[in-house]
């Protein structure tokens, strides 16, 4: 197998260091020395391993990406940008032939698939890429469609913590209490229990310190109505580490599928998990 | 719809005591007064919510059951006998012309299935009448089927406590690792950590006193490689109520089954949970 090159975008951000930090430690890879940035960055470039990465304004990447691609050879792009830029980082993919991994929550979906369908490329795009977790929403999403009812009259109470500055609820928990309410299960968004306070997490949690800063903690409980039985499902992540290994497989996924010729589809995490 | 005529078999035992309890405060059903026994029952009767039982011993029974039928008219069986018994007592109600529910981990399946589809009765029969639990293990046969290695590098820890008397591991505390064993996780069923001391379910598990002699509790964890990534499964059971819940769910999916017309098939708990 011959080695993959990857650009990883986002640089220097936390996610997109993790994930090219993991690159140029793994002899299946080569990580290609540009990255497209956003226009809050000041730099114009970034260490990784050793390896000095250049970084490119969007207003930039037009005139000097079919330079990059001419030295570099054929390579695959990871994109980790704002939720503003999905979309026209996809466009952008797309118009210069460049297969990608996008871990995204934003963006306008339809069109975002639409322009890859068109397209002459492959991409795999997923709002986690934490496979374990993804295959876990698999589960429950299969549990609703296939035995709905299943928790009728239990009682739901959903707790998860992230660090401070997460605003929003979890989209994960939410998605889960949409399975919850097709087994049956009478319960809103508005009731999961949102922590945010690094002392409660340390105290209550028992939340490591060195990952108040990152992580994501998920707590699932269903008590029968006779009180007899409990069901109890629980997912912690800490730091980024899940995600940036995420990446690293759906990565290897597309390079097969670019391999064998596979154009203008988008593809899943469950895609990945598959392996199909 | 019509009364739903049952005959409760395995009295005075204590699952069945409890299903027929049940089936004498539901409306939708009516409890036969007669009961089919094993050996070791000294008693001729018992009383079920005030309804006076008639036991019948095994040697009775071919010669006993025409006349029930033509007094009760037609009616489910519900069987919770002895393993050994499993074989012989299909065959009698197969016999017979009676459609059954039964719960059990004993006898021969192959011989079981060939004996319902042979005869012109249909039957749900299962190992667990748990239909929760029956759901969750169907998610991670799923999960198991579809996503190979998806917990690659994980370590699991699976505990399970239960009332003193049972003396061997869990069927499905084992039936869970060998789903966990596809996912990718090297475990094996004799590292299961079993708990039969009182003093240790009441210490470490906070199990209450009075479920000390009848109950199941399961945790299952996931540890990554990298330490950062923790799933938990937890699945407790107090007494045996959800057993006999489903039991009534049972016996509802096969009452629907017989009235249009069903022969010659045997229905598991997967079949009540989808309700297809």
């Amino acid at each position: 197998m011959s080695t993959i090159n990857v650009m990883v975008n986002g640089l220097p951000g936390n996610l997109a260091r993790l994930v090219a930090g993991h690159l140029s430690k793994d002899g299946r890879f080569k990580l290609v020395p540009y990255s497209l940035t956003g226009p809050e960055i000041q730099e114009t470039g970034c260490s990784v391993s050793n390896i000095s990465v250049q970084l490119i304004q969007a207003d930039q990447r037009d005139s000097q990406i079919e330079q990059i691609k001419q030295s570099q050879g054929a390579f695959l792009s990871v994109d980790f940008t704002h939720p503003s830029a999905v979309n026209s980082n996809a466009e952008f993919y797309c118009r210069f032939g460049l297969p990608f991994v996008m871990g995204t929550t934003g963006g306008d979906c339809q069109k975002l698939e639409a322009t890859v369908v068109s397209s002459s490329i492959a991409a795999v795009i997923a709002p986690n890429m934490a496979k374990q977790i993804v295959g876990f929403q698999a589960m429950m999403e299969y549990a609703a469609d296939n035995f709905p009812g299943l928790f009728r009259g239990y009682t739901l109470n959903v707790k998860e913590s992230h660090q401070r500055g997460k605003a929003d609820t979890s989209g994960t928990a939410k998605a889960m209490v949409g399975y919850f309410n097709k087994l049956g299960v009478a319960f809103s968004t508005e009731d999961i229990v949102k922590v945010r306070e690094p002392e409660d997490q340390k105290a209550q949690w028992g939340i490591p310190d060195e990952y108040l800063s990152g992580h994501g903690w998920h707590t699932y409980t269903l008590v029968s109505e006779d009180q007899t039985v409990r069901f109890e499902f629980t997912h912690n992540v800490n730091g980024r580490e899940v995600y940036a290994r995420g990446t690293v497989d759906a990565l290897l996924y597309l390079f097969e599928k670019v391999q064998t010729g596979t154009r203008g589809k988008m593809f899943t995490m469950i895609d990945v998990l598959k392996n199909i």
